[in-house]
């Protein structure tokens, strides 16, 4: 199965491929498409090229009744409808009238259509009908779908994508990735299909789109797939009639060499700086001196000789030191010109906050910084954005207020707005954060570029980004996929729905592609995708607060049943899987519950406990090596009020992490006004937790799952 | 089509039961099952039984190749499995042969096997398959169901439930209730299935398990519904072998009687009233006290003369004057007996605080109280509850703290940690509450008691209801309906997924039924159901905030593009329909806003404008019939700070209700904190405001609209 492509007969394909474009078509006939699936080994049925009533009585005797007929005609793709196929044809005469009305039919659908012939084709039954093929999406490229075959899946739109290429286990990974997988493994006692087989024809598609490039749409419609092999029925390809722009990229070196200097910059210049109250230029002044910032700082203002205590200059070029990163606080109009500057400077970055460009359609004049920032070598990051900060460097390189709580949250966002709700969730949760990146118009610098540097920065721990569309969707999966096997990245796709993604037209002007593309394929790219923009914030706050879990054995302890249920509902809506108990375990549990508490998981350890029973359960919890992560759900009593538990629980896990055991706890806190001070000094003790909500702090586990799975470390 | 029951052959039904029960089989045989079908005018396709195969081979031609040939054994079940099916049987020899064949299979699957026959059925074709069944369910008791046939649907799970009887209008929304509802309608040029004929078996099917409570299970499967019309081609039958125990009901009248007295008592005794802090007793009689309770309080406790100021009676047949409601704070083993004396005193009501009954597995003691409780017409609240608050009484008559903020929303739980969650939300957002309510185990009074008494409650606006399990769902979904007409009515039905499930079991022992069956079925009685704990309080705190939208048409105004499109994700989500803004307003709209700021919806004002461009655009909003409900997305700006922009739009929407204009408004606020104090200002000022979610406020919004449509107001 494993073919590494030795059995491809690539000459073949060119010379299908070259014959078509050289007669101006943007699709193959029946006979070209099987061609090509013969030089890639994708299996199609016996069957042959009729151009007489009476050849293709002779096909249907060789091939075996009952026979499928169908029109061959470059100009009739949709066969179907223009009365093309037969199927189930048996017997002299009906193949012959068959014949004769399928032209006829062609002729009634389009008079001016060339027919080549008519294909007779051995048919295939007696297995389930899917559907392979290849797309090419705006952002992603080339990608693989499958789902199953026929009607009811077409309307209930049960099918997945991958980037192409895709090896088997990705190929593996789609035949269960689908809802109906089940149908795939055999139900009601019918055998399972042969995966190998369908993986196979997934595997060598992908291969042949991949080869190439000019292929844009291939259908295999329906497969056959049987418990002893699969083969493809029919086959519809389409090709691209204009070249493709490839993205700019650049090497992993060149996009580090830009970051590490902006980030970590010895100098900053600030184009537009001002000593004006209100004005941006004097807020992005203030902010960098405020913040702390310990490099040089050097105002760029014609019009003025000092600002805010530093010398200014008239120009970029005058300032005698190198300049690592220019911020740019002047009107858009202002910005070509002093682009031009930076780069006879030779600074590497230029962090655009100006808006009027692309997205009040002003796209020429975001094309022109673009070409001057490339002429110079400069990278650009925005325009339209609100700046950056970079806290391990004490950096508020933007004009809103300055954030200093340190910590491992690297987050940015491609709206404005977006990011102004990241800073205040941040304050008033007081969430560390190593950085707050503004993307805007994302006209060079984009997530990739972020997502390479963050990989490789100590600061930061985890990565939570905002973004409406990616310019380059395969070089953010290639950056995703290897930063995401050391640090989660959390993504909130906005846009995702198809009135959202008519919004996202107008605000960018971006095509938001479909988003079950997008959710496949940033799976596949191991970031742990969050649908709302809480949730984003609270993953981003809550997963380098949660040690990574060592297996997937949940545990939740109760004290109230209640809770007990609700916790295990988001357990089972988060993907977690609650433990199976084992008796000796089971005993040790139970030796410190009342004995009408409940047994199994959720431990319901019942409301009316002291203190010392939420201790002992918690311990136990920790303790146990079979325990792989404790959900835990307090119940506010005299007996032990909030802070109690709190106090005692924080204290159970230091003692545990002392002993080096370190595994994920969430809480949530049910009571009385005091919870929210007991839940803030849980989450300050290292457990997630919150109150007068069930759900988030199992949400905020299940993304720690999430993350961990995929980077393979459960 | 509506028959009204009028050509249905009840006898004949009757007779084929009565014949079964007699025989002792709990299964109705095939040709039976045709016979029932027959007397409520379900067609069936033609058909007869053949004793012999030379009698199969007079059927088959009879009735035109090619036939189904099905074993009619009351042994056998599962034909298909016994090898007892045969379809598509063509030719004299292939019906003797298939005759044959059948026998011996099912002599190989049950030798013991009582054969009556097999059955040769005309073969149905050419329709889409469907199934229409009913069950009993244990919470619901007789339910309808339909769903599309075949093994895939069977793994996809796409059907739905309605309780039985359902009239046309319902069984015509089970047909676009279903995902794959398209099929039906036609797919890829496909005709429409009669719709009509399909939804006439549906009542049937329902009328008839209405009317025969013993058949316990009946699946019509496949049905096959074609353009022209549709018939059953099997029926399988199962009868219920005991007779079911009926629920104790009540008249809404007696239910009143005493929940008016429960609610507005003008006396109340405390069982076990204490003056030892700590005590629940003691709690109970300082919260009635200090909770402002303006009525009688008399503390019962045998060793008491006195406790805090009130004169203490040894038993409650001792106090003088009528008592409407009796508190119970003693341990579980008293409560017998005190309820016998709380019966003789004809005290109406008993809240019955103390655990130790069902939930620990004492049934028996439960079982005893609730026998005692009937004999002497006392209705019980509890047991295993934190007791009851109802504000506009001022009544406090529970363990926990008082609570005082006074408002519309009626809260209960069926877990008393939830109970808690309930009050420390309530406290801290101030949201008006009318009552708090624990049912906890619910051996009496229970949901479809409170609604019936909140439906009535001038001071109850809306109402929120968390519940793990109905004990009688019928009775739940008539008061639910009548109530949903006038107030909405949220619920949190927990045990929702299956491992949520298993924890109910084992926490009340309540058997949680299947939740689509629940989520159906909540659907039809009118109530908006949460997914999640914070979504309950929030559309409890919400709902009675927001006026009802008079049409579907939503209007987004956002300062931030980025807010615009999570909004707009958010109004998909939640069903919520964007207005397709008329040429005219547009152009309204864009006088108020920057050339560049996006035309349509969402209305993009853009980031950096003033306060008058929120206040012109909101006003517009407000004003235009055409508009319905305004979803805004604020982004915090130097230029219109938090604050500025929460008094505007609350000065706006206060001039527009002076103008008679009610609209519901919802606010999503991104921005440095100062957005807190903005969102709580503007909820006080009726616009439900949050800050960092653009998900929570469209979905309260989402909510009222769900509620405004199921009660027929839009």
């Amino acid at each position: 199965m494993a073919n590494n492509g030795v059995d491809y007969d690539r000459d073949a394909v060119r010379e299908v491929l070259d014959k078509a474009r050289a007669e101006g078509r943007d699709s193959l006939t029946a006979p070209e498409g099987r061609r090509v699936c013969e030089a890639y080994g994708i299996p199609t049925p016996w069957e042959g090229l009729a151009g007489t009533a009476d050849e293709a009585v002779r096909l249907a005797g060789e091939l075996g009744a009952p026979v499928a007929m169908k029109i061959v005609s470059p100009d009739i793709l949709h066969k179907t409808e223009a009365g093309g196929v037969k199927i189930g044809v048996s017997g002299d005469d009906a193949v012959r009238s068959a014949y004769d009305e399928i032209l006829s039919n062609a002729k009634a659908y389009n008079a001016d259509a060339t027919v080549d012939g008519i294909q007779v084709q051995q048919m295939l039954s007696g297995g389930q009908e899917v559907i392979v093929g290849a797309t090419t999406d705006p952002t992603f490229g080339k990608v693989i779908v499958f789902g199953l075959g026929g009607v009811l899946v077409e309307v209930l739109k049960d099918v997945t994508f991958r980037l192409a290429p895709v090896d088997t286990e990705t190929a593996i990974s789609m035949l269960d990735g689908i809802e109906a997988a089940e149908i795939l493994r055999g139900v009601r006692g019918a055998e399972p299909v042969d995966a190998g087989a369908l993986a196979d024809i997934i595997v060598r598609l992908s291969d042949l789109v991949a080869d190439f490039a000019e292929i844009r749409e291939f259908d295999l419609n329906p497969v056959f797939a049987r418990p002893d092999g699969a083969s493809a029925a029919d086959v519809r390809i389409l090709l691209e009639t204009e070249e493709v722009a490839a993205p700019v990229r650049y090497t992993q070196e060149e996009i580090l060499a830009t970051m590490n200097r902006m980030m970590r910059p010895g100098a900053i210049a600030v184009i537009g700086a001002s000593a004006e109250n209100g004005k941006i230029g004097n807020s992005v002044m203030k902010n960098l001196i405020n913040g702390g910032y310990a490099g040089e700082i050097y105002p760029i203002n014609p019009k003025a000789d000092e600002i805010l205590g530093r010398k200014a200059y008239k120009s970029i070029t005058d300032v005698p030191g190198e300049i690592d990163v220019a911020v740019f606080a002047v009107p858009a109009k202002f910005v070509p010109q002093a682009l031009r500057e930076v780069g006879e400077k030779n600074v590497p970055a230029a962090v655009l906050i100006p808006s009027g460009f692309a997205e009040t359609g002003n796209v020429e004049l975001q094309d022109e910084i673009v070409a001057i920032g490339r002429k110079h070598g400069v990278r650009l990051l925005g325009p339209n954005i609100y700046g950056y900060y970079y806290t391990p460097q004490n950096l508020c390189a933007t004009f809103c207020t300055p954030y200093d709580v340190k910590g491992g949250v690297a987050l940015t966002s491609q709206s404005g707005g977006i990011g102004m709700a990241i800073l205040g969730f941040s304050r008033t949760t007081k969430m560390g954060v190593s950085a707050i990146v503004g993307l805007g118009n994302k006209s060079d610098l984009d997530e990739d570029d972020l997502l390479t540097y963050f990989e490789q920065d100590d600061d930061t721990k985890v990565v939570a980004m905002h973004l409406e569309d990616l310019k380059d969707g395969r070089a953010f999966v290639t950056a995703a996929q290897q930063i995401t096997k050391k640090k989660p990245v959390v993504v909130l796709k906005a846009g995702r729905t198809a009135m959202g993604a008519r919004a996202a037209s107008s605000h960018t002007g971006a095509l938001a592609g479909d988003d079950k593309v997008y959710d496949d394929i940033l799976r596949q790219s191991g970031v742990v995708r969050a649908y709302s923009l809480n949730d984003m914030l609270e993953f981003a706050r809550g997963m380098p607060v949660l040690p990574t879990p060592k297996g997937e054995n949940v545990v939740i302890i109760t004290g109230a049943g209640g809770s007990g249920v609700l916790l295990s509902d988001a357990c089972v809506e988060n993907g977690l899987s609650l433990m199976d108990i084992p008796t000796d375990l089971d005993e040790s549990f139970r030796a410190f519950i009342p004995p009408f508490g409940a047994a199994g998981n959720p431990i319901d350890i019942t409301g009316g406990e002291p203190p010392s029973t939420y201790e002992a359960t918690i311990r136990l919890g920790l303790e146990d090596d079979r325990i792989h992560a404790l959900i835990l759900g307090y119940w506010h009593t005299i007996v032990t009020p909030p802070m109690v538990f709190a106090e005692l629980t924080a204290r159970v896990a230091a003692e545990a992490r002392e002993k080096g055991i370190e595994k994920p706890i969430v809480a949530s806190l049910a009571g009385d006004t005091e919870v929210e001070e007991a839940s803030d000094y849980l989450y300050q003790h290292g457990i997630v937790a919150y109150p007068y909500t069930t759900e988030k702090p199992v949400a905020v586990l299940g993304a720690k799952y999430r993350w961990a799975r995929s980077a393979g470390l459960i």
